[in-house]
């Protein structure tokens, strides 16, 4: 077989060092462009600029910022969120695999394969540097976006990697919530990487390659496709739907609201260690929705329970999606017409001393369960300043079956808690301000 | 609650009677549309004539035919695949349900709700219609095809619906195959609906609401969701990659080839049963692969294994993508440069009687194993005339590891045949032919 692979190598194939998904991406950016004419060009060709097309997929997320991207980045259509457990007490190696994560990440989110070679360029007697499946994909407009579990500073009173002084105080052991249902396997982790794309083969092929790229260092504890968004984080964007069939997302921070952003999501000097500052902290929660219990509720039940309209997500008070939550008006017979108990009314702000998140949400579907029942749910992403303050304050003013209303028809199952430190330059890695 | 609920829904929100979904239809497919002028016409909106977006997925796939769309159809890029078990005993029951079904395929395959009131639009004191989370969505080009299986027309013996005798000798049962290992709680089925779509949220609200539809008489056995389809029907699309990196569906039938579709997917008058006529023989292979095991080949021995070289996807005899296998090649040491163990050498009409297999597979990860290894793969999915003389045929030459080298990276896990009945028209039901 030698032979006949070296000369498919030396012949119409692959001139070594070539990148062959930044050949082959123009092709297939031009292939899901619809219309033409919007300005876009397809990235990474020699000759972009004589083929403009019109998807926006072809344009890649800058990787380099003061924030990491993917947090106020407008929501992608597909999430693959992983968590890793470092498997090596190495300081030198965890400080290694987060460089080599740095590389790869970089390459990816332009639109490019991972490592010197691509995918089929390298020498042939050796493994493809790059699996190869999002060859010909656009990039997607892919985010990477890294967080630090607790676990990674100090794991059963052992400081493997000399980090225990450095946890920030922000980054709590998440409490019991009443009603939570966890399953260990899936909770917590070392690291957490956050994949977004518009496409799912380059979500899955952006973990697939970090996990890779990781072997010997740290191994996937768990992982979940999303799909869906259920958050908006752009007032361009439509309020996307979550199973229950509801609008999810209509009061969530919108990131053009800067000062919000400022005041809510990025860690900044003096709140906590100074290697978060322009950090962020991540909490998870896998949410599965007892699906065909919800479809036997009545409309009436179900928007009571939500406090908003199904159809047009207005407030159960009146006016449409916008329309600001009035919480004083009451129906003619006396009661509110945003229940007490609702969703709605137990999450918003004025019921927790102004605490507001950022969500990024992904609805999942895992297949169904062994008794037909559709094992789906809500991925529940949040971003934010202090969890402490956000999320924890605000899921204790909604957890327990006397409290939302809606904890009849859902079961917190994965949890997670993170500290996403600030985003890189065009040098240097993932959380290096961690370890200097 | 309930005078509060009325109010909304005498007020701003839902006059009865109005389809929710193509109200919010052309709001989302504007919001989704990419240029301007391409033609295109958001549907199901009063106004559409006025707004002209350039979304394809605003148009839907016609339901009616003379065959069943999701078979010829280009492949869209998302699965939702669920197989069914029939719990009633009564034929009645069985008939009402596919009319039943037809009735919301035909609403749901048109972009719109399923049922009389849609999903917000009913009294508010009982279960919407419709769960809602594809409201404001366009069709997204969703097809939905429906099969039946062998314990339809027979199970253990007992002839449950009358049908004994009208099954078709071409829907056997499938032999082992040297190398399976089939999970029972994935393979089978009384009845299998395919639902692709391009969009993951229409493709599983289509499934869900066809579940929900079927409370009482059927019950979800499995359902699997896909992405990135790896095969393609259309001289049109790009050759999409599977898991494997490579690209899959090369040297698949083209539904342009009209000749070759007729001779090789649809049961034609004298093949069997006259129910059958212009219907087809739908079976799925859930198969997993060994991803790591994979990603640690060489590039050498991916492609020897494969046929083809990984980037351009020519074979291993040279040429590009599309040039003929050169079965008869040797290279430099006398060796055949496609191998005699190859997948495309032993997947090849040449080598199994000239048949041919029409395939529309998914990629599929259901997140991670216990041990963090991708729990993924490819779900395969192919129709043909006559499963004896194609997949089983062609299986039996791929299946063992004395056969096909691919065989050390897969296992296949799950399985399905199923008779899937011709189309119907703007009346009528899914299998009416069947039953009358």
């Amino acid at each position: 077989m030698g032979a006949s692979d070296d000369d498919r190598e030396g012949g119409a194939v692959a001139p070594t060092g070539i990148r062959r998904r930044t050949l082959f991406g123009a092709a297939g950016a031009g292939a899901l462009a619809v219309g033409a004419g919007a300005g876009y060009l397809a990235r990474g060709s020699a000759d972009a600029a004589e083929h403009p097309v019109a998807d926006p997929d072809a344009v890649p997320v800058d990787f380099a910022g003061e924030h990491q991207a993917g947090v106020t980045t407008p929501a992608q259509d597909r999430l693959h969120f992983a968590a890793f457990d470092v498997i090596t007490d190495s300081r030198d190696d965890l400080v290694s695999l987060l460089q080599d994560w740095t590389d790869a990440a970089r390459d990816m989110t332009a639109g490019n394969e991972v490592g010197k070679f691509g995918a089929v360029a390298g020498p042939p007697v050796v493994p493809p540097e790059d699996t190869g499946e999002a060859l010909g994909l656009p990039a997607s407009q892919l985010t990477l976006t890294i967080g630090f579990g607790r676990t990674l500073f100090a794991k059963d009173g052992k400081d493997r990697f000399g980090l225990a002084d450095r946890r920030p105080e922000q980054l709590v052991d998440l409490p019991h919530f009443s009603g939570d249902r966890l399953e260990p396997a899936i909770c917590g982790g070392d690291i957490a990487i956050q994949a977004c794309a518009n496409d799912p083969q380059v979500a899955v092929h952006a973990i697939r390659n970090l996990a890779r790229i990781a072997f010997g260092r740290a191994s996937v504890r768990y992982s979940q496709l999303g799909f869906g968004r259920t958050s908006s984080t752009s007032e361009a964007q439509v309020t996307p739907r979550n199973l229950f069939g509801f609008k999810d997302g209509t009061a969530n921070i919108k990131l053009e609201d800067t000062d919000t952003v400022e005041d809510f999501v990025w860690a900044r000097s003096g709140d906590g260690p100074t290697w978060m500052d322009g950090g962020t902290y991540l909490v998870t929660r896998k949410i599965a929705m007892r699906i065909e219990t919800w479809d036997r509720e009545s409309l009436e039940g179900q928007q009571g329970i939500i406090g908003r309209a199904k159809g047009s997500g207005g407030p159960m008070s009146g006016g449409d999606e916008f329309e600001p939550l009035d919480f004083a008006a009451n129906s003619r017979d006396g009661e509110p017409m945003i229940g007490e108990q609702s969703h709605v009314r137990l999450a918003h702000p004025d019921f927790n001393g102004g605490a507001k998140l950022l969500r990024r949400g992904y609805n999942f579907v895992d297949g169904s369960d062994q008794l037909g029942r559709l094992a789906a749910g809500l991925f529940f992403i949040c971003y934010q300043r202090d969890p402490r303050e956000q999320f924890v304050r605000i899921q204790n003013n909604l957890a327990g079956l006397t409290a939302d209303l809606m904890n009849e028809y859902i079961v917190h199952i994965g949890s997670g808690i993170f500290a996403c430190p600030p985003g890189v330059g065009s040098t240097g890695y993932w959380g290096e301000s961690l370890f200097t």
